[in-house]
């Protein structure tokens, strides 16, 4: 299903106003359905290196930034909703949406940074100008608390979009937990990532507050699982065994929601778990090698299974400890559930007691959580070995709806109309 | 004075132990001196995407990471000292030396992460293995605290190694102010700096603690000012006219400290002074396009100073408003006053009123701070247009010794011996 088109690549300082984006976003459509654009095909390439010029198509049947390929840089935003008029929050929708199409295909939002009147601020803030697409995927979702009734959507609440239990070890701080909606940003160049959501926020004004956000520096997994795994802060691959982008049968049937699962307005969305994982790196890092490889039910170097001896391999369940992570989130310790996860590592500086606040910020897609995450979780939550290094201090759940079709649609249009 | 050399880039996975190390050093330090290696002439070009592969020697009469090339992403981090016992940091600088050899030539600590005995934690954390060197350096400095008598330094501390004096405006916070010691890498790639200084601050556990740390995403300025200059977060171009890595003539001039200036020992060395600057993000982007202008005394698109019409064009100092940040930072406004910038852009979440936790972290390498940083802030404190929408909420000043020469150096040994 991925398709490689060598896609244009404007600066985003050439093109100002809405003349030329028709076209650049007409054309990327035509290019097909929402799935990434790289300028190359050797995924073991650093992807910096390789396609930090490319742009991915907005619009679609599924929203880019799920099954397309994960860049390595990652800024996350949960934000309340402020207005209680739900006009205009479904203003502010579609105009995110035309925002979203524009900072994607590499254009500066409205007038740009220094077109419009000198005597009103720019419509853009103007850090990006010069950078390219940087394959800048733009997600929203929203959450449970968006369907409170304040808009009137308390019907529309899929059942699929629970209020995620209390797991045990959890010390969730409420500060970095849930939001109204939340905009996953992802590109091979943070700036253009911080630019995103800065951008949005600003469109938001008066209208929506950020309620928290999270900036990766590294993914941990891929949706290209030819490439080489990613190492997590425990220097460890995991996720191994993550749904490819073009694995159309297991995106049917683990990640996109459909119709007949209850709420019309998903079909073609799908469900994410966001979780702030601190790992105790000072603790990890006096662990002997033995443990650690126990506590993972891998070795270290390769990333294989306990006696196997390829990372790909298939691991014999039996053979590992019962307590060791493989085995534990493996699908057949889990009724076959299975997540699509595009993790980032996080380093947002020191604590208090001079210890990193490193960690992973957790990102996974499926079509209902209740099937997937929520027994995983409850799986490792409960014998995991990996928890003795390891604590869950975040926790959000969001419905993320279908893709944007075309340029008349609208992120939501679905679910407001 | 810059030469380009297709340096050996080893996978940071096939080199363990120390045998291949010592041919990898010998033939970086035969490539010259301390000058950045890059695999692409090509400046315009992402840096990340020319040169993500490439190794900058260690050893030389400068450290690595004041004069060459900067890349994209940094991570500094301050430490105190908890040591009492001068043998044991002495022997700490040279651990962190031979690590810091070993990890910026792209391999592992010591015995790598899965080298060693099972029974014992790995030397090296392993999430930067696989990773390529992606032009890491480190460079020490010691800050003023380090010379109060703890360790027999007292006479050492150079008379330019002042405490900052206290400018108006300023609203430091004492727990992201200071240091004993600071180690800052800058790379390609974030996990490879993090991995990095996390390295270090393992090798030092129980010597040295880490008072704070800070990542930065996107540099701020250039030491090849012929390249595109990079935008800071408020969307302008700034330190456009910043020292270059090949001007030898004002590096000796403005950045290496002399024997002639007091303190032997910091021959070849320079002084950094590190400033968190708070940006008021939302302030900023509510602000007219012409009062921007006025701000910096540059127009936004181009970066051209007032009436000038290209970025490098000298500006006409007397035809910009007196409060304007380019003509009250401007050499000729103080008298001749130049430092080399290497400053980054950081994004450190929301803070608690949903404002964007972001700004600049301002670093600059100068012959001494009595004569640049100092004098300039004062200028810039009293009367720049931009102190309405910035503030400073951290500070710190290191000496940065001068490099390390050979395999028997380490750093810091001039100070100590």
């Amino acid at each position: 299903m991925t398709e490689e088109v060598n896609s244009p690549s404007p600066s985003r300082r050439s093109v100002i106003g809405w003349g030329g984006v028709g076209l650049a976003l007409g054309a990327a459509a035509a290019g097909g359905t929402a799935v990434v654009l790289t300028r190359s095909t050797d995924e073991d390439a650093p992807e910096t290196a390789a396609s930090g010029g490319a742009a991915v198509p907005f619009h679609g049947p599924h929203q880019a930034g799920i099954a397309t390929a994960v860049p390595d840089r990652l800024h996350f935003a949960a934000f309340d909703v402020t207005t209680k008029d739900r006009a205009e929050l479904v203003q502010l929708l579609k105009d995110w949406t035309a925002a979203a199409a524009r900072l994607t295909a590499g254009h500066a939002v409205g007038e740009g940074a220094y077109g419009g009147q000198p005597e009103a601020p720019p419509d853009d803030t103007g850090e990006a100008l010069g950078l390219k697409p940087s394959r800048l995927t733009l997600t929203i979702g929203f959450g449970p608390s968006l369907f409170d009734g304040r808009f009137g959507l308390k019907d529309k609440r899929p059942a699929a979009l629970v209020d995620l239990p209390k797991f045990p070890g959890d010390n969730l701080d409420a500060a970095r937990s849930g939001g109204d909606l939340c905009v996953q940003a992802c590109a091979d160049d943070p700036q253009v990532a911080v630019h995103a959501i800065r951008n949005l926020a600003r469109i938001g004004f008066g209208k929506v507050a950020v309620r928290w956000s999270q900036l990766g520096f590294g993914k941990t997994s891929s949706t290209t699982p030819d490439a080489q795994t990613p190492r997590n802060l425990f220097g460890f691959k995991d996720g191994t065994r993550n749904i490819a982008g073009t694995d159309d049968a297991s995106l049917d049937k683990h990640v996109w929601a459909s119709e007949k699962d209850g709420a019309a307005w998903m079909a073609g969305g799908s469900y994410l778990v966001a979780r702030r994982i601190r790992m105790n790196i000072e603790t990890w890092d006096r662990t002997s090698l033995q443990e650690q490889e126990d506590v993972f039910g891998r070795d270290k170097g390769e990333g294989a299974a306990v006696g196997k001896s390829k990372e790909h391999d298939e691991p014999l369940l039996k053979a590992m400890l019962p307590t060791s992570h493989v085995r534990l989130a493996h699908p057949d310790s889990n009724s076959g559930a299975r997540m699509l996860r595009r993790g980032y590592s996080f380093t947002d500086g020191t604590d208090g007691l001079g210890r990193l606040d490193a960690g992973l910020f957790f990102l996974a897609y499926q079509r209902d959580a209740r099937d997937a995450f929520i027994p995983v979780q409850r799986n490792l939550a409960r014998s995991d070995a990996l928890n003795e290094y390891i604590q869950h201090v975040g926790s959000a759940h969001f419905a993320v709806p279908p893709g944007v079709r075309d340029k008349d649609d609208w992120w939501g249009r679905a679910l407001f109309s």
